[in-house]
């Protein structure tokens, strides 16, 4: 704040001077007392100056409306949207969503330290606070065949490029085991997001004291508690494969509500244009019977807090004017979104021009030997181990099958330098018939993921992905739906409407093969191969468990034609 | 934390190394959770590696103990104690407390920057962590006789210094009309203490816009809730005069209780001694009906917090090892204190070494010219303005007088440059009896105060400060008790048993003389001369009414003579 700034605030709040923008009679979220005030929020400079009695240059009837701060998505990867983040902006900052921990780990994966400036540069101009963090796990563990490798060195340079702080560190074994470059990336930043599924007693006090602050992976009321009582904030997630938020309100108690925020982490794109983000969050909770000024505390003041960002996440003198105008606290269905004190979006609709950095350099990134059925192919035999995916959740089960019925076959076909491995196992549990799925999407090294009944659609699947990649069904020896993902292959050129539509398309060519109730195939597909979530995975090598830190079996080639 | 420090505290965590240090079996304060946990807290390289089942290279028994993280005091001025930062430091560390946000304006406003830094000097090498404020106003008002004129640019010479943050804002006036050089002091530091005595409305939001992070002044539930929704925190204090704990115990709440913290600004040494700092709020607190744990979090875990300290103030993995032992946590007596891990003080003793800076340049600050009863004389008229004092309070009230009987004379003596400016009025409501009280400690000028129900006492007391200054009493015409405070006429050269000694004898020879209940004269008598507390102060000009702004009347010298 500079010194005519400050003036011009201190004269503002004084009543002596016009606000640049006043909305009256409104009630105002006090996140920090707890309750509502009523009166004009005076904004000036992109600030509040205070909720009292005032005049503007500007003015705008706040009568029988609520003004509550911004919210902040503490971690998501833009990624999963399967748009650009500058249009992933355009549907989330109209919810009132002004603040986001970016991780663009999958885009590194793919692209490396070329793939995460892409990012930074991609959101330059969208008024909202984007923290891009440094992706810790590229690869995610050393058995992955990702794009890139990044380093502590990488990390290192991500900062100097303006990266806010190191994201989930995912890579457990890792810091448990003193790894000297995973000891050495924690070493750069102060922020430092976690990823600890399951982990409790001194393994979970290791990995605090090594300097994690988040966790977003706890699903139960007692590994949020233990999180919280060694100093780490608890991120409530509510994506749309993994839904934590209603279990996890349970915890949530008067003493330590503030240890809580909530993400999205992975949040498809009809989900987050039908249902919104963290809006939805605080709709879920606040069904849960947290009070709405405790939700919305979580959802904006608690992230500020604790990633040390002062004077953003309230409605209170010299706060930034992030905030939106809403009908019901409780519903939070923003009606006008401020930024800085700038109206951003109106009625659901961005007002800011769509933008957007060059993203040529990121096309044309898969890169595959010549392929066949037969290299798609895995014998069953009775008592073969397979993969069980499970509804509503990411984690899978180890488990074994007497016969083929019901099973799907998945590959994992490596993309970045056509090395020719390929991972096959069987699933249980997805029910997909009569066609195949193919996708460059695949957490978290992004390599081809195809499953289907029958090699030929698998194959032709994999071959309609083309050199861009994206997300192919085919049924019956023909395909039935394409989605173009250039960029990377994760991420559409196009607009969030048209990337919405084809995933419609999409959807409904999946829904035509049918599949079990309870999963969202192309998400779970997509975490199918990211072998830091027990029980199994499947990568380029082999079927791998997780728990064990070993593979069930490797799917060397000779061996199994 | 340097890789291997992170290394080898993981390694301890996951109990794969010794701890330095654990102490077995005891019970935990969980501040983040707010319950206790039960088990060996065990730190390694001054940070605690975990609560669990460990082992260390040393071990102590924790059995029917307590440990609590060590308290924070938010706001205070080690002046007030009257013996030097490093003595003060050996009372209050042994109790727990090793934090401070210490404002040196006292001493600033004698010996400007040359007293500040003497006070950075002092603390180096004692085993606490001292945030020392730059003074943001010295003199304390235009008004004002002081030793030193401290500017913004003095203000950035202190930040290089290493100062935390500006001090006390208490220069309101000059915030809501935006003095230029106030502006500009605001601008240097990201963390501002302040000082908002009654304020509320839109003046309190252009406060809290301009910066202004804290307040201690508060002494009632509705200008605590006022601050705390205006994005502020709420120093509940606990001082010699101004005692305000108890009541703003009743603003506290479920809600909004992380928005408190405690503080002693201004705390005389019997009772730092006798009763201790913060460790005496937590008592009374918890005697008010707030949970020990909680009262626990207000005095440690909420002040980092609020000041964006991490890492520290809680029992936690990674956190700085800042502790202390007791057997009752509601009781908060310290047994043993660690700071860093190191064992700093048993049993209410300290075992780190008497340390100081060299004080021989802040000697010699008392100049006067000569002085004679006369200049000391107010002729007494019927209806004439008074000061009325009340008890537990720093506030006055203005009244008249029909009679001098019940009434003593107070004069303030510029005592910096040898001006000859004195200010005379009197008082109602001391009670003094048959003698006077000199001292060089006079809010925030330290000019003489010197009250008595005659002259030739008072010029006897005067005269008895010498040139180092410090207290006198006298009565029936001869010197009863003589306190020498050599550094800045501030504080004693001596240890803490000598002054507590001569602090004694200082207040039984003023028992002797008598005055009225519910006072602490000494400390009373050096903020009667503050004209930013209202209703009515004296300075060396004369009586200044502090809610209105102006004189009720000068003591030109020819006009009274």
């Amino acid at each position: 704040m500079t010194d005519e700034e400050r003036t011009r605030l201190i004269r503002t709040a004084c009543g002596e001077e016009k606000a640049d923008l006043v909305i009256k009679n409104a009630t105002v979220a006090d996140v920090f007392g707890g309750g509502w005030l009523h009166g004009d929020v005076a904004v000036t400079g992109g600030r509040i100056a205070g909720v009292g009695s005032y005049s503007g240059k500007t003015e705008t009837d706040g009568s029988g409306k609520y003004v509550l701060p911004a919210f902040y998505d503490a971690h998501l990867h833009f990624e999963s949207v399967a748009v650009r983040p500058s249009e992933y902006l355009r549907l989330t900052v109209p919810r009132g969503v002004t603040a986001y921990n970016a991780d663009p780990h999958e885009i590194a994966n793919v692209c490396g330290m070329r793939g995460v400036k892409f990012m930074l540069d991609d959101v330059r101009g969208v008024p909202a606070d984007v923290h891009m963090m440094m992706p810790s796990c590229v690869p995610a563990t050393g058995e992955d065949r990702s794009g890139a490798h990044l380093t502590a060195e990488d990390a290192e340079r991500g900062k100097k490029l303006g990266l806010f702080g190191l994201g989930e560190m995912m890579n457990v074994p890792g810091v448990l085991g003193c790894d000297k470059d995973v000891i050495k990336k924690l070493g750069v930043f102060d922020i430092i997001d976690g990823h600890a599924p399951a982990l409790s007693g001194g393994a979970l006090s290791a990995y605090a004291a090594a300097g994690v602050l988040t966790d977003h992976e706890c699903t139960t009321v007692e590994e949020a508690n233990d999180r919280i009582s060694r100093g780490m904030y608890v991120l409530m997630r509510e994506g749309s494969q993994a839904k934590n938020v209603r279990a996890l309100c349970r915890a949530v108690n008067d003493y330590n509500a503030d240890r809580f925020l909530f993400c999205t982490d992975d949040r498809n794109l009809s989900d987050v244009a039908e249902h919104g983000t963290i809006d939805n969050c605080v709709r879920i909770a606040v069904s849960c019977g947290i009070p709405p000024i405790r939700a919305i505390k979580i959802a904006s003041q608690n992230a500020f807090a604790a990633y040390g960002i002062k004077g953003k996440g309230a409605i209170a003198p010299g706060y930034a004017a992030d905030m939106f105008v809403c009908s019901d606290p409780a519903e939070c269905v923003a009606e006008e979104v401020y930024h800085a004190g700038m109206l951003v979006a109106r009625s659901g609709e961005p007002l800011f021009a769509r933008s957007g950095a060059d993203a040529s350099d990121l096309r044309g990134t898969v890169v595959l030997p010549d392929l066949t059925e037969e290299d798609l192919a895995l014998p069953f035999t009775s008592g073969m181990p397979v993969i069980e995916v499970l509804p509503e959740t990411l984690y899978t089960a180890l488990s074994t099958a007497e016969s083929p019925e019901g099973l799907d076959l998945v590959c994992c076909i490596e993309r970045h330098r056509a090395l020719g491995e390929i991972g096959r196992a069987y699933v249980r549990g997805f029910g997909l018939r009569g066609g195949a799925i193919a996708q460059t999407v695949g957490h978290d090294s992004h390599n081809i993921t195809v499953l289907g009944d029958n090699t030929r659609d698998m194959l032709l699947a994999v071959r309609a992905l083309g050199s861009d990649g994206g997300f192919a069904v085919c049924s019956g020896g023909r395909i039935t739906a394409k989605t173009d993902l250039e960029i990377g292959g994760l991420m559409s050129m196009g607009s969030a409407a048209d990337a919405l539509k084809a995933r419609r398309e999409l959807n409904a060519a999946v829904s035509a093969l049918g599949h079990a109730e309870g999963i969202e195939p192309l998400m779970l597909l997509s975490f199918l191969t990211l072998t830091v979530i027990p029980d199994v995975k499947l990568n380029t090598k082999g079927l791998y468990d997780v728990a064990r830190g070993r593979y069930v079996y490797r799917c060397d080639k000779k061996e199994n034609r």
